[in-house]
């Protein structure tokens, strides 16, 4: 218990901002605690137990698994590149998350390739800073080739995992697997076994649909694999059908009941269908299970799934209501890790989203000082420094268009970007062009040319220049240039129904790769009339490629883009350039 | 028990449709079930017990009392006209929602007369049709004030509610009162007593802040307040702190410890800065409590309150489990007060949104038949006709450019809006030119459509022309004609940044009000290069007006507008102008 008292939320520390007060809307950028990382690292370290697998020494520390690269990616729309799966991976690895669920190795080589990189790169580094190595996890369908393919791909991490499944309602088994119970059984301790026999001493079950599966039925098979040599127990509530109460009495009838339990560890994976998801999770860690399956922002299928911020600020803030479970999260990286998912994965998050929403934080505006701001404790239960947000007038470096090359790296840098060389180079060029048209640059403006410029993927096409004549008297036209990957320029024209409809089609007569434009938002990265737009859009290929899903069924996938500009226009067609290459980039990996 | 059995999930029924399996993401339409409305009210009516303030005759029923329209209106940006507050009234009575808070009539002129127009129009119709006749509840603070406005509002409702608070944890007593306990006791029993003696027989009272008040004193100032004549003890968790036990753990206190208790019906008010809100609700519910506030897409300051949706559809799926509960709602208008209330206060709601998400219920891209779509029970829990989405395909009526006025009206209805005159002839030309770019309008199409012709404030400038060039190549340059109230054209030119950086300056040359642009986004309404492109934009202005915040500070008010065009310059100018007369018309009506 001694352990989790510096885990009392910072409820009642003082940390108003008189300062701060009287501005419209309070606004906030988030920057990570990076001033002394090793320093936090080593407190963090020093609270962790080691990596056992199915085992943790002190009772009370529950186990954070991020599955945002597995079941997050699955979202429609949300397929990432390798390169920004390694970005989450390594901002996963910062946050301090203990196992990384990096993929699912067998849906298809990409996949594959992304899950051994990840491996490779987040798996092993910062052993010899004494930091925090996360386990790297892949998912695999009981049979021998999804968990060949996943061993393949995880062999490479210090600590490797094998996350199988199959599905073990009457439901799922009559109308999906058609098999019967002793069947499922067979086949789950057989793959165990097979999953352990290939050197991986960590591998994880779990019994798809357990939320609706009979508990007699789970009490045997969870046994069963258990002999076969699982370590991790997973109980998924796949369809988000179950309510806090009837999740938590799941959990603690298989702690009482199944046979072996005690030597391994118990998992949850709550979907949120009913917007229950974060209550079911905690539930769970309060009847017992020792690891909770979550996703930033929590993003999955459909109403996608617990999401880890939610989770791990209430363990922070009601720990000791709980029992005194504590988690090793260093809560100030979740910000960052929010943006950068919401990013990548074009899944944006609401204003009114608990902890990472844009409102969260905020009160309407211009509340005077005489009411609750005497304390801001009446109306705040955790501060926003707690999750890395920090109030804008706080920060101490502005950049304008005087500010130099050194200045900008200094002030990424403080934003958690650490970016060099020709990358610094074109971005310095971008950061020039806007501020000469803008007095103060804003770290979220940065943060918008950072994944403009910066988180692209390799260029198959490159953007070179658009003019547009559009409005309600006359026909819009558009006339695009882009730049092949040997440097040769190609130019087309093209009216449409509007300036960016004529842009796309003017982009698609170069380009000559028929597309579906799925979706198509913009907004303002920040207020005020000359703010810069952020664009994304999600495409897919009219012949489509497809990876494997879990269901064993074939998926579209669909590509999203962004771009940033202080023109809409061009930041609509930086976003579908992106899109495409997105595309293209993936069909030639995966040749 | 036997009332509730028809609350059986319709979880096993056969709902799968196999021609919509092979198409990209199945798309959905919302349909309010309109085709026998009064068959379907009827059928309401008869399971829901009679209104009386302090008692229901049957103990499984659990009232809804809606908040949209007060907590939600609180968020920032999400002011609303009276003809916006109106609409979700009326909507909300469809719905069939027991009690609506429909403002805080002290808070502004404004407000007070929203709230008397709600009482007056809603708060009496479908009587003479044997329809629900909802409660129109008027917020006000422990002060003689408040609760003459508060009555002054909601008296002409047939069923008048006034709804009375005072904060009772220390830190609001101390810091923000500056109050001894027996002092806000005493005010509360007087104030309660107060409304009582004005003819208000249905009145609610709630310890701001009770998720963190010292239990005997909660015990002692709700005995009193009951004494004195509350009908209704309202239980806030204010700041989202509570988790599900803890919550469920103080109402079965309350229920048991509070002197008189048993006359009254106890409530529950959920923050979800935690993202708990859904799951403390149905524990408040578990434990004894009759009536449940929420608000639609859990809007409201921070991260919002619980949400109708997730809270009904729970109890819907679930209430066997939660001891035969039920609620009087007709969840297949869910769908349509979503989408208003989205519009309306310009709060967004994320993909991965519960119930609502516009992934909700879809899956990832062209699944194939031969896996999970065999049978549709295998991986959703509900059907979306449930909450009022209907699968495009299974649409009947389809539109073109050669469909008529007819047409268009049946369509609309079929939609949920009856349309006529001449708003019904402004749409159908606008209908007619977006026709005769695109080949099918689909329901999403109109109703954009519907939202930019129909739902606009009162006009002080009409939107004219404009006309735009921009690109890589040179400079942004935009003409804008705007009329005024006289029929008088205006035109301004100016340059700009991007394109509508210079259409928003030619429109402030025109207009001459400095208003800041707080938010800006877009987002195109359906898949495919020539969608309709919808844009938001939120505004304040440089010197604000300002309605009384319930803390008793001074808020800045912002305005949301919303424009749709296929050309997105021009979707722009129209939300912008929108956004303007918003502003414009509720500062002539407050003066």
């Amino acid at each position: 218990m001694a352990a989790s008292l510096s885990h009392i939320p910072s409820f009642f520390s003082p940390t108003t901002n008189p300062s701060s007060t009287n501005r419209i809307r309070t606004l906030f950028y988030f920057k990570p605690s990076i001033t002394q990382p090793h320093k936090s690292f080593a407190i963090l370290c020093s609270r962790r137990p080691d990596y056992i697998p199915h085992h943790i020494s002190d009772p009370n520390y529950v186990r954070i698994f991020d599955t945002t690269l597995r079941d997050g990616e699955q979202s429609p729309g949300a397929t990432m590149t390798t390169k920004e799966k390694l970005d989450i991976a390594r901002q996963l690895a910062k946050l301090g998350v203990d196992i990384i669920e990096a993929g699912f190795p067998a849906s298809s080589e990409a996949d594959l390739e992304a899950v051994k990189l990840i491996a490779k790169e987040v798996g092993n580094v910062g052993a010899e800073e004494g930091g925090h190595i996360p386990v790297i996890c892949g998912l695999a369908r009981c049979n021998k080739n999804d968990i060949d393919k996943s061993w393949e791909a995880v062999k490479h991490a210090k600590f490797p995992r094998i996350h199988t499944f199959i599905a073990t309602s009457e439901i799922h088994m009559q109308y999906k697997l058609k098999m019967s119970k002793e069947q499922v059984i067979e086949k789950a301790r057989s793959m165990v076994a097979y999953a352990r026999s290939l050197g991986c001493n960590d591998v994880e079950f779990s019994p798809e649909d357990a939320g609706r599966s009979e508990r007699e039925f789970l009490y045997e098979i969870l046994g069963e694999v258990i002999k076969a040599g699982a370590t991790t127990l997973n109980i998924p509530d796949t369809v988000g059908y179950n309510w806090p109460r009837e999740f938590g009495q799941l959990i603690a009838d298989i702690k009482a009941n199944t046979p072996g339990i005690e030597n391994v560890i118990i998992s949850t994976h709550c979907q949120n269908d009913l917007g229950l998801s974060t209550a079911n999770t905690l539930e769970g860690a309060y009847s017992g299970a020792r690891q909770l399956e979550v996703t930033i922002n929590g993003i999955g299928e459909r109403a996608g799934n617990a999401s880890l911020e939610e989770v791990v600020m209430t363990l922070k803030c009601k720990g000791e209501l709980l029992g005194g479970l504590y988690t090793g999260i260093n809560t100030r990286h979740i910000v960052m890790a929010s943006k950068m998912v919401e990013e990548y994965s074009g899944l944006m998050v609401q204003p009114h989203k608990a902890i990472v929403g844009a409102n969260a934080f905020a009160h309407e505006s211009g509340i005077h000082q005489d009411g609750m701001l005497k304390n801001r404790n009446t109306y705040e239960i955790m501060s926003p420094e707690d999750i890395g947000l920090y109030r804008s007038n706080e920060s101490g470096l502005t950049l304008g268009k005087l500010s130099g090359r050194h200045a900008l790296k200094s002030k990424l840098f403080e934003l958690g970007y650490d970016i060099d060389g020709k990358e610094l180079n074109d971005l310095f060029w971008r950061f020039k062009s806007v501020a000469e048209m803008k007095k103060v640059i804003t770290d979220d403006d940065l943060v918008a040319l950072v994944s403009d410029e910066v988180f692209q993927p390799q260029i198959v096409w490159k953007f070179g220049d658009v003019q547009v004549t559009c409005g309600t008297l006359g026909l819009s036209t558009a006339t695009v240039k882009l730049i092949d990957s040997e440097g040769k320029e190609h130019i087309a024209c093209s009216t449409g129904t509007g300036p960016v409809d004529a842009a796309y089609k003017a982009v698609d007569l170069i380009v000559k790769t028929p597309v579906k434009l799925l979706e198509y938002s913009m907004s303002a990265v920040t207020a005020g009339i000359d703010a810069i737009a952020s664009t994304r859009v999600v495409i897919n290929e009219e012949n489509n490629q497809t990876t494997t899903h879990l269901t064993g069924g074939k998926n579209a996938r669909s590509y999203s883009g962004t771009g940033a500009s202080m023109d809409i226009v061009i930041s609509s067609v930086r976003a579908y350039v992106g899109a495409l290459n997105k595309m293209l980039g993936l069909k030639m990996q995966s040749k």
